[in-house]
């Protein structure tokens, strides 16, 4: 066993992921050498590149049992992709794959059946929900664990080798017939394709799924003909109707208001918003209420904020409009509804995951923002957060682009209640950590405010503006006094899952819960 | 010796190119292998890549005598950037630098005097004009020959490890100063970044050098923040009047006009000009030309084409905004005057070198033309082209994308005077070679048009149109009672360049001619 830097014990390899490395500290990888090299390929003068049918396209792909397909889930609780292509493998009597997803949904819970008919054996992914994460964290279904990555981390390991994609598909609201492609027209448009733009490039072979295709030359072109190698028409990508998920929008939950309104307040106290500052919000309720209060006091200090990035919601949308950003810089559009806002406004602007949170490339957006705001499901006495599992053992979450931002912002505040059905957030460890403590500068609470103490500039800044604070200690026994100390949880040896932090260096192991 | 598929006796290897791959045909080389890889490089949050001054910046960027640095010639005319650069490596005490550009021009004789010291000692690029290619040809005064690259070829060459840059340096019209950058604002705006997209993704250092610095994230980003490793404040890129060269303006020279009116024949005989079809015409007075008969064809029968591409020209701006193109897809804007269109009009789309004419990617937009026009230097009986040496053997033009768009394209049609300055253009063998017969399909000339014996489907359609028609061989003969055999060009035995075709295979090769 080998420990870590936030003393974790992780194994120095694990059967079905390979070596460990222990995670350093926040920015302690400094890589060398050269990134992956991708496969050399030719075309011919009016070359198509239409195939008849998926099933064709996957013959021709040369995809065969043990290799890596990869899918992007831009189409959320919609998509209908990936359910579509396995079944097609399946069909054809391959085995034995590994899915790499930048993040499955509540459309994927289909995939069950085919982990246990041993089509598909192995798995990463950013999250996982549902029926599905229980199956593999409390039954164990999937033979090789999970590997959890950040945004930022997917898109480092496909160009970095670690993770080699041999075939990916790509859902495309529109194509035309050599490819080229956005997510910004047609049934089921999504806006922003962040992430199949890094997968594209790296993958040996790309094949695109549309239920729009247009005459060749595309109009706007977010994935061009040069990463393309086939291209199908599909019925239907999915069900546009639930690309725009509930997880988006504002929140009317008054506990969750008042969190957001005191989170508000500290990044006032700050000193942070100021003219051309920027800013990025998760997809939790309370997170995105943040955006509400600091309009008012925007607009009341006639302060024009710089970019706001990651998740692309309505409200940001507004916010553009309004004058009140100047850029929105869109990896993932949450809302179907504003996805033609890209290409109808120049200052929303699509960005791939790697230009997004990719810590191993010349520079990335999260490294530029001034402020990052975020959810969990547990933080701790030492300000790690766990936003995966939760205080159960289970999967029910995703990393996401959290680890990224947090480690990129000048502040990072979390805002969480204390308490979710009887069950304390602020715990005396989390169950797993996903962002390690020295990224997290603040924790904002209906029942208190703490500062990580780590930051004693932050901690001026507020006293300075006398806004109330406590001790994370302090609050924690608050809460314990209301919910008592919940069981551990009681975990066996099979390992489920492995936490990569955004650098590929293990932050913690996920092992099956006991039922 | 080794004789390629053109009958063109080549060294097995040449001193200062390397091992010489004899052409076989425009399509018989089938890549294998991988890409090149790039470095692994990372960032920190908030920081910096602005540099004081461009020698900080070459002092940062680790170059050493011996490597290879590369430019773009978006600016054309107008280029400040390659001589800059240069002083400033001579300055620093750097030899034996190997330039690859896209383009030289005019702009660029000041590097004889760097030849001269050794500080440049070899070449790589698309063409060369003036007293720099006169020094080069006759006085033989760089020590290794020039390797010319197509533009397809040369994005190839960078994209298979054959061309590798150490550092490049990027004219970058506006940039932010993290270097997302795009060419069409700012006092030098030139339009598409067609050529340096390539370079950026696989130098190992890449220095942004801007005199527009504007606040980051960019609005409009042509190249992103993800490429660059330092940006630089400039007080110019360069004379932006020139950036418009008169190689682009229309002729209104009565022969060439002509032979536009002639090749327009050709085309509306050969039935490809039809609702959806796409046309690039290069950069010579009687192919630009060719449009504007086109143009009265297409109006009548109320044909509305689909994409014009290559260099893009205030012409096919007009063409665009008047419905007549439904798309332009610009590689390179050849009037400055235009540079803005590319983000006013979403139909006016820029593209990399490698989506232009790179053979060996997935596909591109070279092989998608259903018509190519041309100009040339030389043509011979065997329809072999000349558009980089002059019959008197000395370099004075550009490869260009010439051989690119002749291979993709259904029909290459050469529009060319019978006679320059009373020199013949048809020739028994032209100089060099820079596109090979096989891609070349009709001849059009003031005193008569001849097709390709390959394409006897061309012929049986321009018959059946009554275009008269005459022999190569007939046509030569006239021209010849005119202008008698010229002398032949005597050269040397020292090799002064190496014409590969866009695969990286050797087409020709230039001596140094006596004086």
């Amino acid at each position: 066993m080998i420990k870590n830097k936030l003393g974790i014990e992780l194994p120095e390899s694990i059967e079905g992921y390979g070596k460990v490395k222990a995670y350093q500290g926040a920015f302690a990888t400094i890589p060398t050498g050269m990134k992956a090299s991708v496969k050399q390929s030719y075309s011919l003068p009016n070359q198509s590149k239409l195939v008849a049918s998926l099933s064709e396209a996957i013959v021709k792909s040369g995809l065969k049992s043990g290799m890596t397909i990869s899918f992007h889930h831009h189409l959320r609780d919609g998509d209908g992709i990936m359910l579509l292509v396995v079944e097609e493998i399946a069909k054809q009597g391959i085995k034995d794959i590994h899915i790499n997803a930048s993040s499955f949904t509540n459309a994927h819970e289909g995939i069950i059946e085919y982990i246990k008919s041993g089509v598909i054996t192995k798995i990463s992914t950013s999250g996982l929900r549902g029926k599905l994460a229980e199956e593999i964290s409390k039954n164990g279904i999937l033979p090789n664990p999970i590997t959890f990555r950040t945004h930022g981390g997917r898109a480092r390991a496909i160009e970095s080798g670690d993770a080699h994609i041999d075939v990916t598909f790509v859902g495309a609201p529109t194509c035309d017939s050599l490819g080229n492609m956005n997510g910004h027209e047609g049934p089921c448009a999504f806006g922003a394709m962040g992430y199949p733009m890094v997968d594209v490039q790296y993958a040996d072979v790309v094949i695109a799924l549309t239920d729009f295709l247009q005459p060749h030359p595309l109009r706007y072109i977010s994935i061009d003909q040069t990463y393309v190698d086939y291209v199908v028409e599909v019925e239907s990508l999915g069900d546009p109707a639930k690309i725009a998920s509930g997880a988006t929008r504002i929140t009317s939950n008054p506990s969750e208001l008042l969190i957001a309104q005191k989170a508000a307040k500290v990044l006032i106290a700050s000193g942070l918003i100021q003219t051309g500052f920027s800013f990025q919000a998760g997809a939790g309720g309370a997170a995105l209420a943040v955006c509400r209060y600091i309009r008012e006091y925007m607009e009341d200090n006639d302060i024009k904020g710089g970019f706001a990035s990651g998740g692309i919601n309505s409200y940001l949308v507004e916010l553009l409009k309004a004058g009140l950003f100047s850029r929105l810089l869109d990896v993932q559009t949450f809302d179907g509804t504003i996805a033609k806002s890209i290409h109808e406004n120049i200052d929303h602007c699509e960005m791939s995951a790697s230009m997004y949170a990719n810590p191993h490339n010349k520079s990335c957006i999260a490294h530029q923002l001034d402020i990052m705001i975020l959810s969990a499901t547990e933080i701790d006495l030492d300000f790690n957060v766990n936003s995966l599992t939760g205080s159960h053992g289970i999967i029910m979450g995703a990393i996401g682009g959290a680890p990224d931002t947090a480690a990129g912002a000048k502040l990072t505040v979390m805002v969480v209640p204390a308490l979710r059905k009887r069950l304390p957030i602020v715990v005396e460890k989390v169950t797993h950590i996903i962002t390690p403590s020295e990224t997290v500068d603040v924790l904002v609470t209906d029942r208190g405010i703490c500062v990580n103490p780590n930051r004693p500039d932050v901690l001026a800044k507020l006293k300075e503006a006398r806004i109330p604070l406590c001790d994370i200690k302090e609050l924690y026994e608050d809460i314990k006094q209301l919910t008592g100390t919940p069981k551990k949880v009681e975990c066996g040896d099979k390992i489920v899952g492995v936490i990569e932090y955004r650098d590929g260096t293990v932050l913690d192991i996920i092992r099956q819960v006991k039922s």
